[in-house]
């Protein structure tokens, strides 16, 4: 969609214009712009429905004449042009172009021409959700994004209506499906991660450049749209850490299960009084829990309320028909409220709290060093000083004396309080690499 | 609540009176009927947001007087009579007694006079459920049950708005606890059932007569709701199956971990053309799905659609707190739709399938018998004449020949095709009693 004309953001500040007035039993119009995977889910379903609330009225991508469908009703008018989208009588558009631009003025220009928005951007949403569901408000629309976190899980649904009685303090999840079928490929057939890496590629779960999905910028743009519907925090993705997985291998799949655990691609969120403390990242889960069995591509969501405790959502987080189902199920909601007026349900004021990730926990190192006697005392030695206390050292046989790997792990302790003995141990000359450093979660 | 006055339904046909109006902005009055510990939890949760869009404005239990918190606001009104409810300006009810009676009456007489209701009484909606959405729509208010299945996990509402744009053919779930709890200690610990159970009891995690959970009569109502709510069909829950959980021993654990699996009582709905196939009872499920892996007395619910695939919903299936979180998430979501004037969003017609237990799956049968030579040949014939595929036969060492377990699994074939060969099975002199069936599934 790069080659899409101009949107008007720059060009004109028109005045919200109200909805179209369309009868409650007519169905509402749906302009779908972007035709990729997910775009084609959404439009097979609208047009196995035809009696439904929803009617496909526009679809807009460029060389649309390659992207035409059989299946679609002749009734439906193909475009390359998104003014043509703006211009016409559609109730709902919805963007599935991606990225930020030029998708994030197209969204403004939709809401502004009084027309309300399903998208499943979780780039724009992360950095600009609360800015455009202000928009949204402005101008009497709506704009929901349920798509944009784990694919077809109904999360963000949950927390608006079936968690909504309840005060949320956290949510933690597995939001990343390359990441975690690259760690659970490495967890069951031990093989280095460059292999699991080049698998996930060869099966289409992971791009030629996976950077966004091992380095953590795709989970961390996903928790902070959970941190913004499930504890209302407005939370910029680039304030939360994100480690990679790029350092995991095989090995520590050895020492995690010698502590009944496993490694998982976790991002999680706690909101202690006016603190967020969030991060994403490589870290050992037990291997019972609901996170340690988590295989394959599937994510998990885990929302913990005050008074309802522990929640868990796990599904299919990507794929064309998974995501078009969240796409659709918004829509149908988006179309209810509209004829009905009802007022959105997104607070107008969102939390700004500190962000921060110093959690406290007990933590997992593991070292990679040139062997000769003196190593765990010189270690044990800076920890003391730092007044952190181990509470296991493993290192298991077979390894070559020139990098040999062991495990040191800790007692519970504040990030913020490691941090300076890590640098000092990567300082040390027996040191090949500075250590990996995991959390330990319950 | 027993000792209720008399309900109106039998005397009074009075027409539905409007809703009494109420600003958009104005809180809606809640009247809580029964305060016992999901009541208290509702209440709590109520009384906490004292600017949330719900006011608690009545209470009314046997023995008020005893009730009485002094965490309750002074304003709210606490009263034994139903009808100070009923003539109330409340705009919702909710109803927490359980029991068909008097909460179905009470609930209809609700609605007749105007008001909506929140209600977790599954037995109540498990066999009235459409009749009460029908009447709730014919007296302009609404009726909703999120709280009567899975407590606090938010599966009705996911069903409602996040999995509304798939089109559904499957619900399955661990949706008692008390039976979970039980065979995951038992799992756990190899004791033997009385002993679980007693545990169970000791811990208020089963009642003194626990029939109704053991039965699978507390599962198979819940079933029902979930087929109502997911798949559109109006099922009498006594038309489900319900096999008892009572047969199965820890021994029945070891047999199930040589095939890799678990033992839980599982409930499921398939629709499949104009028939549904149901039923609860205890299942072989794969130790690593999971089912496998829920254990105490937590909920799991798993939708399987057309779309979008499975989703899993894991959480706490009982407890007041979790249990109110849904109550109160209902009460924001009719509170919105009054205000709204948003149509209610259940169907006005549900199909009214076939109901059918003829599952086709593999089987584990366990046998009890007098050992002498000749028991597999002689059960290998039956089986044979009714062209059954034998899978595998376990004989674990150490039992007593007078009353030696042992297994055989059966390849997948219809329950229908099976049962006539255990009838002749179980006449067979050398077995102690009917041989333990259950289906071994995916």
């Amino acid at each position: 969609m790069k080659a899409l004309p101009k949107t008007r953001s720059s060009q004109t500040a028109s005045l919200p214009k109200a909805p179209e007035s369309r009868g409650p039993a007519s169905p509402c119009r749906v302009a779908l712009v972007g035709f990729g995977t997910v775009g084609r889910s959404v439009a097979k379903i609208l047009c196995a429905s035809p009696e439904g609330p929803l009617r496909l009225t526009q679809i807009c991508n460029r060389n649309v004449e390659r992207k035409k469908q059989p299946w679609v009703p002749k009734d439906v008018l193909w475009t390359e042009d998104f003014h043509a989208v703006l211009d016409s009588a559609a109730d709902i558009v919805v963007e599935l172009i991606g990225g930020l631009h030029p998708a994030g003025d197209l969204v403004r220009d939709a809401l502004k021409a009084g027309k309300s928005v399903v998208t499943a951007n979780k780039q724009l949403i992360a950095r600009d959700g609360p800015d455009l569901l202000q928009l949204a408000r402005a101008c009497s629309c709506r704009l929901e994004f349920g798509a944009s976190v784990a694919g077809g899980v109904p999360v963000l649904p949950a927390l608006r209506t079936g968690l909504c009685g309840d005060r949320l303090h956290g949510i933690s999840g597995i939001l990343n499906g390359t990441c975690n079928y690259i760690l659970s490929r490495i967890e069951s057939a031990r093989i280095p991660f460059s292999e699991a890496l080049e698998e996930a590629q060869a099966r289409g779960y992971a791009e030629a450049d996976a950077s966004e999905d091992l380095d953590g910028g795709d989970a961390r743009a996903k928790l902070a749209i959970l941190a913004l519907a499930g504890l209302q925090t407005r939370v910029a993705p680039e304030t939360i850490r994100a480690r990679t997985i790029r350092g995991v291998d095989a090995l520590d799949f050895d020492y995690a299960a010698e502590l009944g655990c496993t490694i998982r691609q976790i991002s999680r969120a706690d909101l202690k009084h006016d603190i967020l403390f969030a991060e994403v990242g490589p870290s050992l889960v037990p291997a019972a829990s609901p996170f340690g069995r988590v295989q394959r591509n599937l994510n998990l969501v885990v929302t913990s309320g005050l008074y309802a405790g522990d929640m868990a959502f796990l599904g299919p987080g990507a794929g064309g028909d998974p995501t078009a189902v969240a796409v659709v199920s918004d829509l149908m909601f988006v179309a209810e409220s509209l004829s009905a007026g009802v007022r959105s349900h997104w607070p107008q004021q969102f939390l700004e709290p500190k962000i921060s990730c110093d959690f406290e926990t007990p933590w997992y190192l593991r070292f990679l060093v040139r062997d000769r006697p003196g190593i765990i005392a010189r270690l044990a030695e800076i920890l003391s000083d730092h007044e952190l206390n181990i509470d296991a050292v493993l290192q298991k046989p077979g390894f070559a004396k020139a990098a040999l790997p062991f495990v040191i792990t800790l007692e519970p302790c504040r990030d913020s309080q490691l941090h300076p003995a890590l640098e000092k141990m990567a300082a040390l000359d027996f040191c090949i690499k500075p250590c990996l450093c995991l959390p330990i979660l319950p």
